[in-house]
Parts: structure tokens; sequence; C-alpha cells
């Protein structure tokens, strides 16, 4: 069964006589499970935040070569405790699930963040994709999926499934990192260099994709009854034990295969794509072995 | 509120203040109110099937022009009432939810369908997008988000959220219409012209997506009791006042204007896109004023 994609179910396949060669589709898979070591990069596990919800549990890698002041803020709310007892307040159906600290009336607002949607390119090792892409030029910095503009020497993180970001309010530089989301819908590329994108989720995002949306505008809960209430959010570097995480370095020879193979999918594909968005191709990311 | 995007939550917003001119970032969403009646094109009730679940309603249009076969084969599985009593099977996060007719071992299995995953080019209105696609030639073809290759005279309808295929098994004509699925994840376009699309969601998808991801391998569930069950299914033809539903003109003046609105967002956005993907730019749907 573990060969079909979009499979039938498995009564109705009851006739179905075997393939006599059964193809390697998932060439993918097999290249990031025999992957070298080498081509893997460890996680510092102070960018990684685990978050605890009613929910499931859902782990978080930070961005700090991206938004250094947002996740130094973000950070520090996690080392506060000001995430506990926090809500999940917005699931927009092909969008976001959205979440807030513990609102707490009587403390001042935080001070609101600089507009880090972009940085310097310059530092940052730009392997760019071999595929066109409908909003810039498109790749990957060290484990991330990102894009750069060449003229203005900028680059910036892109919106995929399961970016994290910070909600703002309209002027630019209203978030503050109490608010954040992650995308559980088609990539909202448009988003790209709009607002201060600092991380993704590593593992957990299912339950959460998962959870009703909300009845309101902008798929708003309507109170407090409806909202998942988040237990604990820490640091993995607070966490004694914490397994280790790792992310694919997107500079190897293996996430250039990956690449490949999932651009141009064999065995239940009988016309490969010969291409794929940045979106798609994903950042292999594992517990460390 | 209605104006702001990935806003801040209410009770942390209690001390901005209002913008002294609210921004129209939503201009597609006006376009969309105050386009003419004779921008929208009505469906066939007789292309619409109408799916209740113990989740909710989900409304489907159907494909005829891309794939005629499959098309018959689930309008004749409709009218037979072979999916009622059906389950959904498989959710996997980011990528399908996936349901099949009763099934019934007793019965012969239904006839393999052609595998229609492109049709000719010829006879079809084609309305290129104006952005780069990272897969194919990429535009609209009467209220259906499509691509084309004019080097083999060949359309097909495109792989985004909402999209309905048909499940297959590995060789490609083992489709027969009785398992279907629709994307409730990223546009997983290199399933393009691999199997069989036949439609899309209209309306209810949302209760859908929002269903417990399967634990079993791609998402399927382990056994009948984590199925959600679907009660009905008919076609909009078989249901007496079942409301009308109309699809933009993808050829209008309206719906250009709606992408170039979609691709070149204000207010919330400092720095507009000045382009959108495909399956970003979705064809407006609306019940029938």
């Amino acid at each position: 069964m573990k060969k079909l994609l979009l499979l039938a179910a498995p009564l109705l396949l009851a006739q179905a006589p075997p393939p006599a060669e059964p193809p390697v589709y998932n060439a993918a898979d097999k290249i990031i499970a025999e992957a070298p070591q080498t081509h893997w990069l460890t996680i510092d596990p102070d960018d990684i935040m685990v978050m605890e919800t009613a929910a499931g549990r859902m782990v978080i890698q930070l961005a700090p070569a991206f938004a250094p002041a947002h996740v130094a803020a973000i950070k520090q709310l996690v080392r506060r405790g000001e995430f506990d007892d926090g809500r999940i307040v917005r699931v927009q159906d092909n969008y976001v699930v959205q979440w807030t600290a513990r609102p707490d009336p009587s403390k001042p607002k935080p001070t609101p963040l600089p507009a880090e949607y972009e940085r310097p390119l310059a530092g940052l090792a730009f392997t760019p994709s071999p595929y066109k892409d409908t909003y810039a030029e498109a790749g990957w910095v060290s484990g991330w999926q990102a894009a750069r503009d060449t003229s203005t020497g900028t680059a910036w993180l892109a919106h995929c499934y399961g970016t994290v970001g910070v909600g703002r309010d309209n002027p630019p530089d209203t978030g503050d990192g109490a608010e954040l989301y992650t995308v559980i819908g088609h990539g909202p590329r448009h988003l790209d260099r709009n607002i201060a994108n600092v991380g993704r989720v590593l593992a957990g995002i299912e339950p959460h994709a998962a959870l009703p949306r909300g009845t309101e505008e902008l798929g708003f809960y309507k109170d407090d009854a409806q909202r998942t209430k988040i237990t604990r959010v820490r640091l993995a570097s607070q966490i004694p034990g914490f397994p280790k995480w790792q992310m694919m370095d997107t500079a190897s020879p293996s996430f250039a295969a990956v690449s490949h193979a999932r651009a141009n999918r064999i065995g239940f594909f009988p016309r490969p794509a010969g291409a794929a968005d940045l979106c798609t191709l994903r950042v292999p990311v594992r517990e460390a072995k």
C-alpha cells in the first residue's frame, strides 16, 4: 500500500493485481533516509519553541538570522512564561492558525518592533531554485525557503505551509511578537516582505490545522469557550532531555537530489512535472538520530 | 476590524487609534460585489453535486468539459445513490480529504475509465494569466483554473485548494469515480495531467478540511469508527429549490480586475507582490442573486 499516493481505498483494491515491479516513486524519501550526517544541520535548541496546547504539541523553529528583534522579543516572552495560558484565537480556512500570549490589560503594551521584512543578501549563502517562481527569485538559505532580489541586495523568508509569522495591525511596525500565526493553506506568498516571518513549524501542525474554523470575520473565534488553550510554551533549551532537531543543509547535494526527485516524480506519475514550486520543495527536518 | 488581514486580537488592540483613512485593501471584494450580472456564468445544476456528511454540506461543481467520462460515471453513481452511506476514509494534512461510495463487495467493480488528464485546447477560450507559472502556461477556461501547452495543443485543470479529483491505483486508468478527493493544502500542481481532475468545491470545504488527520500511512483512518459518514449525495438538479450557483466569467473585465487587485494588494501591504500564482487567483463563485 505504501507505494500508492492517491490510492483507492483498501476494500475497492481487493481485486487489483500487484504491480510486477514496484516503482520507486518515493525517491525523495529514500534520499532523505540515506543522506549522510554531514548534509544535516543541527538546530540550536535556543531557537526552538515548544508549544503545548489543548490540541497537542507544536514544535517551532525560530529564524533569528531573518528577524532578530522579533525573535529576541518572542524568546523573552517565552522565558517570562507569557504565552502560558495564551489562546488560539483564530483559525481561517486555507490561511492561518493564529494565537496570542496571555492577555493582561494591566500591563503596558509591549514596544512595537522594527519592520524586519527583509534583510541584506550579503552574508547569506543563497542556493537558487532551478525552477521558475511567480513572485521573485526563489531558493534556500541555510535550511530555509527564501527568496532574493539581487537588484536591491535583499533576501527574505517565503510564506509557505507551516511558516510562522507575527500578526500586526495595519501600520507595518505594530507587531510585538505576542501574537503569532502559522500558515495552514496554499502558500500566501503575497505576504512576503509585508510581515515579519520568524520561523516555521517543525512538527505538530496537524492537530492545529484541524481545529474548527472560527465563525467570525477572518476566522476569529467568537468567545473564549471556542478558543484552544495554550498550556505552556518553552524553548527547547529550557526542557531537559528535549530531542535535538536537524534540518537538511539546503546547500548539500542531498537537498538538490531531493528537490530534483520531487520535481520529477515517477511511479504513480505518468507525466513528471519537471518542476516544483518553492512551497512544494520543503526542507526535510527530523529529530536527530 | 474588517480591514485588518492579520490583525492583532481585539483585546491587544484596545489602545490602537483608528486609522484616519481606512485603506480599501479589499479592492477585489469590492470588484466582485459590483461586477455586472453579465460577468457571471450560471452553473448547470446538473453539474453540481451536493454531499451531506456528518461534518456538514459540501457543494461541488463538476467539470464535464475536462473529464466527460469520469463526470458521467460520477453522476450515475450519484443518481443510483451509491455515495449514500459512503465514508470519508482519508484526511492527510496539507494534501487531501478523500471519500468513497458505499462499499458493496457483492457488486462487480465498476469499469475503469479512460485517463482523462488533459484535453484538446481547440474549442476552449483560454485566458492566459499575466504572471509567471512554475509548471506550465497558466490561465483560465470558462471559470476554471487551468493550464495549457500550445506545443501539444492540450489544456487541463490545475490542482489547487478545493480541486476535486478521482483517486486511482498506480496504473493510470484505474479510477472509476467511486473514490474522490479534494485538496486541503498547498496546491499540488505536480498532480496536473497525472490524475483525472473532475471539479472543485464551491462551498462547505471548511468543516471537512478541519477533520482529524488520519493516523495511518497517507492519512488513512484506521477503522470505520474514525471515518466520517456521508449521509446523502445528490445532484443539485435533483433537489427542488436548491439555489442556483454562479462563477465569475474568467474572460470578463471584472475577473481581470479581481486578479490585478489580488496581485497588487494595498492597505495592509506596504509592498504589493505585483504578481500572484494560479492557485491564489481563485475564481469567485456565489449563490445567484
